[in-house]
């Protein structure tokens, strides 16, 4: 994604420490103190201009949700989603994905969402992919007992190399969509890039997967 | 399937016991004995007209192969071919998948493929499709260390469903193409069906799979 520079993103998101954590080391195990009850922490990884993680958390008041995005120029549209929204149950963290045992602890993640990732296509950037091992391991660290990764993307590739790389590491499948948009799964919140790209054609794959040691 | 009936097919099917095994409980454990050399055993369950298997014959005498058809009316096209091409790596056996365990020992069979399977798309028949939990004990059990199962089918439903059975299952997924022919995959041979219904622009999934303790 091709992001504009936003000259004011800096100072709106300093202005705003009530919703974007510039500290995070500071919250390791202690997230739930961010919010206002105990409950379920739902993490996006790489939550982009925010649709899907915002409309999750208006949608799911049963739940705590963090989004997190590197990018300050995208991060920024979350922030004056959430400004809007005022959501007790939403968070911004402004971290990179492969970071995330440094401000997670153990157990700490009840689901982690994976939405549209960045396929890096090439088979040299492998370990980027956020489905590769390296991430895996820790997604497995953070996650809870029976926590789900659920994943979706319209790039084939990246599916097809996720379904082998869960596979591989030893996760089970709890569900898979291979045309998710025609399919009767229920309460689809769609992110800004698949609202834009789903009506080209091009299925949506998504999936629900856990670890089998959890 | 809509098959129409074959009078002649009995006679035919009789007149060459040297290509369809009636007998097939005889074999169990000495199936290398129906081939002219000893090599690896791949079989295909359910082989409808058998374009698949034989192409697959024909293209790799370095294997010996079991066509495995219930249908008498399906199963005489397959002997046709056979008897045009002669192949000495072929043989066809008429009988009900279900029944693997009767034919085959532990360890007899090193590949097994499974093309276009009947996608029993009700949930109440999920228990006859080939991917079910009860067909891969029966796979898991005849398939020698690092046998693999492979399958394809433009049959959406039935490869969700196969890729959360098998992952549910413990197998391992090697590999999984979600548009076979766009893909760069190599040497595939189409089944008479999937040549009829690729045209029309529905993709072709395939999957390589492995059971984990094998």
């Amino acid at each position: 994604m091709r992001v504009r520079n936003k000259p004011w993103a800096k100072e709106l998101i300093e202005k705003h420490p009530e919703y974007v954590v510039t500290d995070p080391e500071a919250f390791k195990g202690r997230w739930q103190e961010r919010f206002e009850q105990k409950q379920p922490l739902h993490i996006e990884v790489g939550s982009g201009k925010g649709r899907f993680i915002v409309g999750m958390a208006k949608a799911h008041p049963e739940n705590n949700y963090i989004a997190i995005e590197l990018e300050r120029n995208v991060l920024v549209s979350i922030l004056e989603k959430q400004i809007d929204a005022q959501l007790p149950n939403l968070q911004i963290l402004h971290v990179h994905g492969d970071s995330l045992m440094n401000y997670f602890t153990e157990g700490e993640v009840a689901l982690i969402y994976l939405n549209f990732s960045d396929p890096w296509p090439k088979a040299r950037h492998a370990k980027r992919r956020l489905t590769h091992k390296t991430f895996l391991e820790i997604y497995e660290a953070i996650l809870a007992p029976g926590g789900e990764i659920h994943f979706k993307t319209d790039n084939r590739g990246l599916f097809e190399y996720s379904l082998v790389s869960f596979s591989e590491y030893g996760m089970r499948l709890k569900q898979v969509w291979l045309d998710l948009h025609i399919s009767d799964y229920e309460g689809n919140i769609m992110t800004e890039y698949e609202e834009k790209f789903s009506s080209k054609g091009q299925p949506i794959y998504r999936l629900e997967a856990m670890f089998s040691n959890k």
